[in-house]
């Protein structure tokens, strides 16, 4: 960003906005913006620009932004496109902050150049560009709606912002139809300049916003959008949709971290890694926002079902389950709270069936009990429609438990199935805020995207973890890899970068005489391997060259005079220079570990179930770098196959925190030398704990336009 | 069933009932029974039966079922539990055909004796039961709602078998109220006598029926559901709610067949292979339902979007991956459909936008286009609303576009997203009948749900395979091993039993001298294992008496020698029976396969990854025996493993053939042996093709009360 950025406060509060291309031909966009802006009482000054002049919905048209006399924050430009750069270039010199351009035909239909000629030209003014092709900007705080969408937006504590502009404006008005109230609705169209990340510093701070949704299509600048969604979801909820999540993105497949890597597993990845939680359909993601931009947050996980029937109990005992919410499990507790008011032939145990015949009081007095118990910390209330109830007495009830449970602080959402009856109930309860679905799965859906708020919101926050790292040597190696015209590390490279990094790897030496092969050996402990080393002599196996499994001095000595014997008589001529003498590999669990930089969001770190059916197997995880030392950790237990690190079958726990540590190496070098596109050790051999791990392959690529930064 | 069993179509369509317990008081259920019966305008003869007798709704009351003069197919019991037993009986001597029990108060509370010795005296009777702890049943066709649930049931083409009676009743609220017509729903409660298989007997030749909705709790006859199912999906789709799949079913852990068959995974495959559809909520069950009961089935798999919006086309896009929808994908072909209807900005590629400045009649045409291609056999129509839409316009259009589609025969679904006037126009279509829902996902995934049907209903009808087994052997070796008090096969018994099925095993043979080793080994080839027979020495590793990997005729007469001399040693009393000679196993792809008899759906077939780890990576299929060629080639397939099988990294494809033909010899086997519990091969180890399987290590568990019948 250039000097002299304006605060981004302005654009939501903007003080003072034009309309540059307002009409009052109605069937413009210049005429809908402008009579939303008059309608909805925006507490700034407006000001209609147009050439004609005039008198537009009773406000006077200047005829160019320079001949305005007050503060201009936004100049919303709604002329055709080839008139634009004109435009903003005014703009510039009349001092306004933000530029939004609702004007399409731009980047979107190819004509890039112009765009790219219209922000440059901005950002040198001091402004800053939303757009082109957007629909505006509500802005609750200000009663400022500057959209050529609907013009009732009810005001309230979800923030939305849409890449898609046809999308926005079609959820303005089931926002609007649903009752969820909105702080701020905003379209980012094409993201010539300001981007989503810019948009979240605002709503950080912003006490009217309460939960976030975004509807994004692509990220552009990933590292910075992962670093401020992490800020952001520390205080309040965030909901993305990202479509298109079935197209993989075109990832070379230089590595298996590259290969498995589409590019939809590792945005979900790094979404779950920023406690961003991703929504499918935008039904739902309303849904979320809405409830979490009302909802009290629980104070502890034990939740509670009070049902009438037993048949949806169970389904919301199976969508608990799915959705990871805790339910309470403790029978004694719930049969002291919950005896009172259940019926004989109920059940006070979780879920709690007060039963069919259950009256709108009985409710109430079961939802009051679960109320005021300190050990329950949220309620999922269900309702079944009998044929002889009174509908309009349970919606009544439901509206004062409701409030009874905001203004203690205890979060409850309702479910109730059945006819027109209750449909209409519900709809009227939830235009009043009410937290209820007709759908089971629905509510306990919504209550889950909480508590993975609770959850995320109550992590400890941990440091980024360091790593010892030789950088000297490590860049050293990598200029001697480009000065040699390659842009991958030969084996020894590779070996002698992970020596840098100090990650444990077969030892390895090599022996001059038979004595010297001995005294290696006995050092580095039986088995061992040997291997002939000779320029001359590439492939070692056909020549004789190499002996396995060395057990003991008597078959190494044995083994050494063999393998230079084989080695002389399959070509007289070769210059011996040695026998290399090398740790055998001992069986142990084989894993993966990789890191590549995404072209989006910087480095990416992978964990798997090593070996050579890798891609077969498929069982990694993806995160982000940079990541905490409990990141690595639930990364690796996410993998199915994290059984065998912990030790199945009577074997022992392998060496966890070392497989850790060597991620944060992969981690902390990627971090450090951005030209290393691809880092890959497979296996890495993880033994009981006590006896270490060994990366025995490793494959590092570098990036084609890099060099070290030196 | 016992002889004389009623034809189940009187149950749907009586021609005379009696209401036992018949009542004026309109508290009692025996009032609003009678109450539904009367005014819904039953076809066939109505008999109020109460000792006090009277009129109740204009009816003469019968004081006993005895007097009544005329036939009466039902008789619904609306009186105390205790009086119950009495009430069947005199039925039973009236020639009544079907009891219905609405009285509640027998073994869902625990008084299953009482219930088992109505049904037993009704069987005797020759009359069945269904109930008890039911709400009644509806039946279209003889506009007859003896239920006491709602009076106002819209007649259509959905049936809904409900375990649960709560769910039943509110689901008869829900569907009038959104317009899904129901032929029967109807309400299976204890399942005490009449279950869903007897049900679905009906529903499979009734034309009103052209999709059934089923929510159990619980199967009791397995074998028969699946059956029953197998033969109604052939000819009408099947949505199934299960509840409780959260909970694993309490599955002895004999053998990894057993653990990792968590009930409801089973239930899960079983369903799939039955050809049914599992919904998760009420919802989206009665969505797909009511679909599925109106649109005409598609003719091919190529479906379209048509999109105003580029957004929500490519959430579409996403959504046809995850829901199995196979978009057109011909890019030439749908530029010559759409190019005519499509703007200069839009796109004629699959998603079709035609841009959010499209007009009711630029939708109209879209689909029009769409309708006359004989090459596109779908078509979802998606709507974002913009700010300017005549939304009244897009109704109709909406409207005349379903019923041009229906005539034709091609399905269309549509999605709209937008406020207050979109929720409305969609409420109103839906309650026509047009499939149009304010969700993406929602319409794709009804959509995915007809293009499984599809499939299914056009899947080719294949044999069950059959296998040669030695019966007799089998037999005897069963036989035996509960002869010697035993529940598990030692280890040659199971050797025994796969060789009576011919299931190739590594071959071993028992020399008693060097020669006739050397000519086994000869036999049998390269590398070979020698190990010591002798009663006396149980650990033969111990005493030396193993060696493994010889490679030739040297190395076996060194490894004879060596293993007899260290046996003589080891024991010099020991009685040496002679050297078994043994294939080496070469390593090749571990697979396992195993078959159980699951308590309610019988024999139970698993393949997967094999090895020491198969409970760590659970990479494991199920199906229900019998079943087809097909069905076990695409389990096979199913397993994330499945690569291994055909090869990767230059390998070549396994002998999957030989692993069918296996699973067929076990699945034939444990039919026709229900002793067996349990059957396990792991590993069964697959070579490249022409190189055969070996089932290494076998595990038999027969079951306690068995024994072989013979």
């Amino acid at each position: 960003m250039e000097k002299g950025t304006p605060d981004i406060r302005y654009l939501f509060e903007p003080r003072g906005l034009a309309v540059i291309g307002a009409s009052a031909d109605d069937a413009k966009i210049g005429y809908m913006v402008m009579d939303n802006i008059v309608s909805t009482g925006y507490k700034g000054s407006i000001y209609p620009v147009n050439p004609k002049g005039g008198i537009i919905l009773g406000k006077d048209v200047y005829r160019s932004i320079s001949d305005i006399d007050g503060i201009v924050d936004i100049a919303i430009i709604t002329i055709p496109a080839h008139l634009v750069y004109n435009a903003v270039s005014e703009c510039g010199k009349a001092g306004v902050k933000f530029i939004i351009i609702i004007t399409s035909g731009f980047s979107e239909i190819g004509n890039r150049e112009e765009e790219r000629r219209i922000v440059e030209m901005a950002n040198r003014h001091g402004m800053r560009v939303l757009g082109p092709n957007v629909f505006g900007i509500y802005s609750g705080r200000m009663n400022l709606n500057a959209t050529f969408g609907p013009r009732d937006i009810v005001p309230g504590n979800v923030a939305i912002l849409s890449q898609s502009g046809a999308l926005g404006i079609a959820m303005i008005g089931k926002t609007a139809k649903e009752g969820s109230g909105l702080s701020t609705i905003i379209s980012i169209g094409n993201k010539s300049d300001i981007d989503e990340s810019d948009l979240l510093e605002y709503l950080l701070d912003d006490h009217d916003t309460r939960s976030i949704f975004l509807y994004i299509e692509g990220v552009k600048d990933g590292e910075r959008f992962k670093n401020t969604l992490k800020r952001v979801t520390r205080r309040k909820p965030v909901v993305v949709i990202k479509s298109g999540r079935s197209k993989r993105g075109a990832v070379a497949a230089a590595s298996h971290t590259g290969s498995l890597a589409g590019s939809d597993d590792v945005f979900d990845a790094i979404m779950r890694q920023c406690g961003v939680v991703r929504a499918e359909s935008i039904q739902e993601a309303l849904n979320w926002c809405k409830y979490l931009s009302k909802a009290p947050p629980p104070t502890g996980e034990n939740a509670v079902i009070v049902t009438n029937g037993g048949g949806i109990g169970v389904m919301a005992t199976d969508a608990c389950e799915k959705y990871g919410v805790k339910l309470l499990d403790d029978t004694d507790l719930t049969r002291d709270i919950f005896s009172p008011v259940t019926p004989a032939f109920g059940s006070t145990r979780n879920p709690v069936d007060i039963t069919g015949g259950a009256t709108a009081q009985d409710y109430n007095d079961a939802l009051l009990a679960a109320l005021e118990s300190d050990r329950i910390h949220s309620v999922i209330a269900l309702y079944c429609a009998t044929s002889s109830f009174d509908m309009e007495g349970l919606s009544m009830m439901m509206e004062d438990i409701y409030s009874r449970y905001m203004k203690k602080g205890k979060p409850i959402i309702f479910s109730v199935l059945g006819g027109e009856k209750v449909e209409h109930a519900v709809n009227s309860l939830r235009s009043k805020g009410v937290p209820v679905f007709s759908d089971v799965y629905d509510a306990v859906q919504t209550l889950g995207v909480q508590y993975r708020q609770y959850h995320h919101q109550n992590d400890v926050v941990e440091e980024t973890p360091t790593a010892e790292i030789d950088d000297n040597e490590v860049k050293g190696i990598i200029r001697s890899v480009y000065d040699d015209g390659r842009t991958f590390l030969l084996a020894h490279e590779a070996q002698k970068l992970m020596r840098a990094c100090g990650v444990p790897m077969p030892e390895a030496r090599v022996a001059s005489s038979l004595e010297a092969a001995v005294r290696i050996a006995d050092d580095i402990g039986y088995p061992v391997v040997l291997k002939i080393v000779s320029r001359d002599i590439l492939h070692k196996s056909d020549a004789g060259g190499v002996a396995l499994d060395l057990e003991n001095r008597d078959e190494l000595i044995d083994a050494y005079q063999g393998i230079v014997q084989n080695a002389r008589s399959y070509d007289p001529n070769a210059v011996i220079d040695g026998v290399e003498v090398a740790e055998m590999v001992r069986k142990g669990v084989e894993t993966i570990v990789g890191a590549r930089i995404d072209s989006s969001f910087g480095p990416v770190m992978m964990f798997g179930l090593g070996g050579i059916y890798v891609e077969v197997m498929k069982d990694v995880t993806f995160r982000s770098w940079p990541m905490t030392r409990s990141d690595i950790l639930e990364m690796i237990k996410q993998t199915r196959s994290f059984p065998l690190l912990l030790g199945v079958r009577g074997e022992k726990r392998k060496e966890i925190d070392l497989i850790v540590e060597t991620m944060i190496k992969l981690g902390v070098l990627l971090d450090n030398n951005r030209c290393i596109s691809d880092i890959e050790i497979n296996p890495l051999v993880a033994y009981e704990q006590g006896k270490g791990i060994r990366a025995v392959d490793i494959r590092v690529i570098l990036n084609e336009e890099g060099g070290p930064e030196t």
